[in-house]
């Protein structure tokens, strides 16, 4: 299998960068990519360092590095064009294209996607995400109403990532209820969740799965066993069933999957975006 | 300020349309944009009723509608590329000079970036999240030996959101100690955290913003006045400073900003890339 060095290169936190980058790269199966984000790259002299680096690395490894750009500074980009890697600009390729549809310049400013020059979106991300930790696992905020949603599911069915996950890309408040036995016995939701049933999101997972995480977490004991994981996802996904709540198994997905499919099931709006 | 409506399509979650597609959006500051994510575009049938609701969306707003795209299926992208929206098409810009690279032909398989194709990275995100539950605000889990990272600061100077992100984002270990009078009237780190000095980074923060947090949070007591809030970030910074901690003022900077600031700062390596 060959190698190559990626360099993902930008004007400030390089994420856009890497999240393009790497959608691409995993196109290329057979190749390794080693990953390297230089951030940040505001001025001459640090695009000069960075152009030293990819350069060098490219003498000391044969072959062009390929670099994913998004920098905005067209002095700076001249530098990495010039470069021994292979440089692929994502800005480039579509500012003009979207200059001509809206009939208007581009700011060619950086530091705008990722900044702080809209702070209340910023707030808005951490508020939300200091719900999801103080309404985790059901616990002492249940503050429902707040909520857009509350995911509901056995322990360790992947309730509190999404929710953090959620809060943090999307500034959506979403809380969730761990289902245990005592809810199981019941055969009814908590009365806490009664007036919030719209909310209510289930997530599931193969009893394998969830047999796997749990003795990662707590090898000992009734909780990790076969028996116990199978009874707690049959009664959950009964409960489900019977009071229409919509539910998504996770064992194939990922945070990213299980998020943009609630969204998109739900219409829940985001709050803010990426 | 015109309006525009903004589409977001992918066989997949979509969040590798919607980062970069965001990015390009903030460099037309003179257009308010509508975003709307499709995902999941998987077959021939949701194609279409994604092209309709594109097609309709152009007629009642009588200017077309922008479409940033990571479809990588042809058939499918064929749909759009003869919709009445601008299609721009993130991969098909960038798969062509990869491929000619790296002479090799892309897998133009989808589900992908965000997938489960690699379960390993997927587990190491969530069990970096859980960790940074388990030992967020100096909590019950002092596995510190674990952390690539230590965050210390006084509370609500960004710790907490920072460490999730790492974690979700990178599968970074990150871990947070709060630093309050105890620490200063000790003029020293508690005992806990002097084997892992150097793992250690400090976060500080304008006065004026920790108290407009605070307040937010719990506007009674001492816990929000500006003395107290003053007082703490004094003796915060003058212990990073006796100590040689590296630190960084979060006042301007978003989750992102802080992150990436962080790990170029340290040069921890990214367990996971996005």
């Amino acid at each position: 299998m060959s190698q190559r060095t990626v360099f993902f290169i930008s004007d400030e936190t390089g994420v856009t960068a890497e999240t393009l980058g790497h959608s691409l790269l995993t196109q290329f199966e057979g190749v390794t990519f080693r990953q390297v984000t230089l951030p940040f790259l505001s001025s001459p002299q640090k695009a000069q360092e960075a152009v030293d680096r990819i350069n060098l690395t490219a003498e000391l490894e044969g072959v062009r590095p390929i670099i994913f750009s998004t920098l905005v500074n067209d002095d700076l980009r001249v530098l990495f064009q010039n470069s021994n890697g292979l440089y692929l600009d994502f800005f480039d390729a579509f500012l003009a294209p979207l200059e001509k549809e809206l009939e208007q310049r581009s700011s060619h400013a950086a530091g705008r996607a990722h900044g702080m020059s809209n702070l209340q979106k910023y707030n808005q991300r951490i508020d939300a995400t200091n719900f999801a930790l103080a309404s985790d696992d059901g616990g002492s905020n249940r503050d429902y109403d707040r909520a857009d949603l509350v995911l509901v599911g056995v322990s360790r069915s992947g309730k509190t990532p999404t929710c953090l996950y959620l809060a943090l890309q999307y500034g959506i408040y979403a809380a969730n209820y761990p289902l245990a036995d005592d809810d199981f016995e019941r055969g009814d939701l908590p009365a806490v969740l009664k007036p919030v049933k719209e909310k209510l999101y289930g997530l599931t997972i193969s009893a394998e799965r969830l047999q796997q995480i749990r003795k990662e977490r707590r090898a000992d004991g009734r909780y990790a066993t076969i028996q116990q994981v199978r009874f707690e996802l049959r009664e959950a996904e009964k409960l489900f069933r019977r009071l229409g709540i919509p539910f998504l198994d996770t064992t194939q997905s990922s945070i990213e999957e299980i998020a943009s499919t609630i969204l998109d099931k739900t219409a829940i709006e985001r709050r803010v975006r990426p």
